[in-house]
């Protein structure tokens, strides 16, 4: 049987594609940024899933084109470099789309410009004398951060800019993971990507409260450093050693694991669940073509995008605020996992296939983990009369991966559990971002976490986009809602009764969170009634109520990241419409092509092929414990069935005793008798 | 050494309690409710936790008296029985007080009581009458599901009462758990329970949509329950049987666990936490002395009331309304739990000693469980440099108790982590409550969850109580909030900047969750400061943002519920103030002397021993997929440390692989070389 069509592209396919590409641009330099799969159109990829799905399919089936989406500089001479996205169709070895991306876009970032930024900048004069204007301890050495540029304060700046936090690490251990953020230095240098060049230092501000929202020379002494102290995380070099009385808790599954995952490493099928796995450089693991015991439930679920805005108003810190799909892509970020470390168990990893400079074919292994997790009870009842109670467990199935933005940590998850549900998950951990604060001063603008450190507020706001498939592709958003009734003699005698209000989504549209009425957003399929309630089938979730973006409507923060300002967004769907903050983030100035674009089509969304977006977040004002590397903060969004099923679909988990769990011995406690 | 003031009465000391209750009712038969700790004042407590904590503990240093709190009837001759309440030292075998309860109150019920419900209406010519009514399919018989009345109508009448669902079930398997709840019968019986009599039947409507609030004679057609079908969930019933698939994953502790608890079983140490285990009839397991690496937390910690309203506005079902710790009592109603069913891994069971209607101490063996959770990664970077990762697990010590109500189960849960934070769970979960609908109709009230079955609407709404002592007892606490701020030339030139607002609490208050303002609560003590921030040293929690009660201001459920009305409730300590809800629940017509009452007295509470209540709840509209069994609906407040600490306390957790696990053979899934 050929490729299936949600399978990543091979590294034959890659490189092909890369090959394809070479021959358009005969005489020019070509820089790659990304090849990877471009998923078929909706209108070519369903009827193929329903041959698959009702067993028709065969060889001679048809399928939708493989296709490679390629995006590259095309590098000439004295001119700037020109960004190129193409669709290449990898069996036919032909180039079917192609576009120059307009200057007033910016590609995402690789991590190749990072290490260029790296090395322009310890080669500045400019940046060379900034730093010497301090003094390091005896033993440090200067450590350069790259950090995307932010917004673009002026729209007719389309130069493609990077910038670096500067910090300094402790290098007398000979450990080059000693923690370098503990010291931070107030300069951040600015590149000129394409001039390869140091244009400017930004001068950081360290004071505290009353003190000036603009640097002044005073916050430049020498020994800028000088009352930092060491803040590291890596076990050696922890002044007391790790904790010796933790014991050891091991996840055994004498029998394997439940799931299945085919030859190609793209199909999971787990107790009645059966989805595909994808991966790409920008969004990570990506879900697809979700079926429940051969029911239709998603078509694709993915994490979307992020924005972490910073909310020191000194200058430049509004500069901080990174898109962590957008700019560098959470694909591109991710771990490479290991065994026993980022979860227990038996366990399945998926590895990817990147991209170098040259469009090589680059192994990213094991950049997604599968296993299953025991979450506790999942359903009880004891039957008071007879003393007789039925317990099951509750298992997951957890779709993991995890990326690195430079300081920064997130954990996501794709959970699947036994009754039915899906859960998104989301576990910020890694370092805060900090600068440098004068000794003996704190600030409205963050928390002092360290001697010298300045962690700043922030916020992530993160965006979950849901395609439902609730048995078919056109559904209906409901807004459903709980309401008190006044006392009335007619409806309402006692006072106890209360509404539920259900409101159609006609028209795409936004809504946020409101626990204060229930809110809750259910995706329906209304040709579709449940024999048992009779309402239509479908799944919910509650928007999750938390803080939206804060920054000013008319900052450049705020323009740019439109789809942080509310918490759920409903759209007709659109081909390659993935990106709830726009295609293009970096330097971006304002959203565009994102998910508020989209809403502002005003399309039918009633019965059609819709999209749900979801966005929630987490306003991190920083606490000492956060330093120096964060206890994990953790956010899910569960989508539950609603009236899919005729039961609930868990009522059949065998409620065995587990009999490898065991009582304590009279070692570490003992029961005296009654 | 002696007993701990903070141990559970043996049982000597139960029915020493009870022995010197009898010798103040020589005359009178006495029906024994409750005989418990009555846990020491607090001025009392504190200098003896100060020596216990500076290790001056001796066996003759000072200590609080063991006192049993004991509540019970006198019963004599034709009068109704007096409910009594008197507190006996159990050393010096001397009752030290003594209250003759108001008729205005009703005493907590008991499972004597039910069976006395069940045993008059099998017995009650009016219930054998309305009955009758009813053919029930061959093989059938009825069921008498006692239930608390509700409010009470009028304020005059205090009379106790009961009240009881009815069901049929199919006794034609001959097991005694075939599920009866699928099988409702429209008529509910009320008993006087003083008089020992049925005294009315309420019939109840079975109507749907469009139909009258009141029932009439159409809804008590003979063949009820003809249109109702077999709802089964223990596993030898189930049509398919159970699943075989989902293979065995176990939790293997091979050095045992890493907690201690102390002979007496009150005691739990873990991972530099400490803290006691209490248990009572009431409030089931409670945690005190809260302290984290010789530095104290919290003085008590529990789950202090919850309310299940209904919303069906049909008469009588305002009555349908729990208070599942204030009427029954979560501790009469926590399950014996099971070995390798309740929870994974290493386990150690605490008992209690409970009390039947004669004074006897009676032991309730396993019920609550400790044990330690793997979940998820604790914390982890990776630094991009050098590909070195650094990864933690989060280990979860949990101290787990589950209660029956009936149908319902909830599963409560106090988690300690290794990053200092506690979190308190609590899983719904459990049989709905159901009454009968006519064939083909559906309801504005709930919904049809079965054939023939309505699944009432309602909610659950509980409160956690939490007595912080951070590091001592007088604490403050403040709200702190996150506001935007308007762009402006002086303090936010790039609109990026936002505010934090933090307001200390002076005196007694309520207040509601605000997720746009990222409202927290923080409880912290003024004079500790953090020598790293230079802020107090403290713990804090955001509300959880869920809707409150609906029911109508005026109406009883409302009236009884205050506690129910706001998030967060902020109070002066007080001995024995415990019941959010007041002490008297059952048949409550208003919330008398729980929290509303206590925020009423307008106590200064800044820098004072300060009390805070979260409250937080679930509108239950049922699904179909909550049938038979509901899967666990899990809500969690998690308390984290604020500038408690002076870093990540979890920064020395270990990061050694977890050599257990393992990854996937090719059995199941195999992987392609690239």
């Amino acid at each position: 049987m050929h490729t299936h069509p949600l399978s990543q592209l091979s590294a034959l396919e890659t490189t092909t594609a890369r090959d394809v590409i070479l021959t358009y641009h005969p005489d020019k330099a070509i820089f790659f940024r990304e090849i990877y799969l471009q998923e078929p159109a909706k209108a070519e990829l369903v009827p193929y899933l329903e041959l698959e799905h009702s067993g028709n399919l065969s060889p001679t089936s048809p399928r939708p084109q493989r296709l490679a989406k390629c995006q590259y500089d095309v590098v000439g001479g004295d001119r700037v470099p020109e960004y190129h996205e193409s669709v290449v169709d990898v069996e036919r070895k032909t180039r079917i789309n192609h576009v120059v991306v307009g200057k007033e876009h910016q590609a995402s970032l690789t991590l190749d410009e990072f290490d260029i930024f790296v090395k322009t900048c310890q080669e500045s004069p400019l940046f060379k004398e900034a730093i010497s204007k301090f003094k390091l301890p005896e033993g440090f050495d200067y450590v350069i951060e790259p950090w995307p540029y932010g917004g673009r304060d002026r729209v007719t700046d389309d130069s493609r800019y990077f910038q670096g936090l500067i910090f300094a690490q402790d290098k007398r251990s000979n450990n080059p993971d000693s923690n370098f953020y503990a010291y931070p230095i107030p300069i951040i240098p600015i590149m000129d990507y394409h001039k390869r060049e140091i244009v400017r230092i930004d001068k950081l501000a360290t004071g505290g409260k009353g003190d000036s929202l603009t640097a002044s020379d005073a916050d430049f002494r020498e020994d800028v450093i000088g009352h930092c102290t060491t803040a590291e995380y890596v076990p050696e070099l922890l002044p007391k050693g790790t904790r010796k009385d933790l014991k050891e808790l091991n996840v055994l599954q004498p029998n394997g694991p439940s799931f299945k995952v085919s030859q190609d490493e793209s199909l999971v099928e787990w107790q009645k669940w059966r989805f595909r796995v994808g991966f790409n450089p920008r969004e990570g693991a990506t879900i697809h073509d979700v079926w429940y015991d051969g029911r239709s439930v998603l078509y694709r679920l993915s994490m979307s995008e992020m924005t972490v805005p910073y909310a020191d108003p000194r200058y430049p810190f509004h500069r901080k605020q990174a898109f962590d799909f957008g700019d560098g892509g959470a694909g591109n970020c991710a771990n490479n996992l290991s065994l026993g470390c980022d979860c227990l168990g038996v366990i399945k990893y998926f590895d990817a296939v990147m991209t170098d400079g040259e469009g090589n074919a680059k192994p990213a292994p094991n950049v997604i983990c599968l296993h299953e997790q025991d979450n506790g009870i999942g359903w009880k009842h004891t039957n008071w009369r007879t003393g007789r109670a039925v317990v099951t467990r509750s298992r997951e199935l957890v779709v993991q991966f995890i990326i690195t933005l430079a300081n920064y940590e997130y954990i996501f998850a794709y959970k699947f559990d036994l009754a039915g549900g899906i859960s998104v998950e989301s576990r910020a951990t890694g370092i805060v971002s900090v600068v440098n604060i004068d000794p003996g001063k704190v600030s409205e603008y963050g928390n002092v976490v360290g001697n010298g450190v300045l962690a700043q507020n922030h916020q992530h706001v993160f965006c979950i986009r849901i395609d439902p498939a609730i048995e078919g592709h056109k559904n209906t958003v409901y807004v459903e809602e709980s309401h008190a009734v006044e006392m009335n003699d007619i409806t309402n005698p006692e006072g106890n009764f209360y509404q539920i209000r259900k409101t159609p989504v006609e028209r795409s549209a936004w809504f946020d969170a409101a626990p204060e009425h229930n809110r809750i957003i259910k995706m329906v399929n209304t040709d579709k009634i449940n024999p048992i309630s009779q309402r239509p089938i479908g799944y919910k979730f509650t928007p999750m109520a938390t803080q939206l973006l804060l920054a000013d409507k008319r900052s450049i923060q705020s323009r740019r990241a439109q789809f942080a300002q509310h918490h759920v967004w409903v759209t007709k769907y659109r081909d390659g419409e993935l990106y709830a903050g726009g295609q293009y983030t970096l330097q971006s100035q304002d959203e565009i092509g994102g998910v508020s674009d989209a809403v502002k089509r005003g399309e039918t969304v009633a019965n059609e092929d819709v999209v749900v977006w979801s966005v929630f977040g987490i306003t991190h004002n920083p606490r000492v414990e956060d330093w120096p590397v964060m206890p994990v903060e953790c956010y899910q969004l569960n989508i539950r069935p609603a009236d899919f099923f005729t039961e609930n679909p868990a009522i059949d988990v065998p409620s065995m005793k587990n009999l490898a769990s065991q009582l304590v011995t009279s070692s570490c406690c003992s029961k005296p008798s009654l």
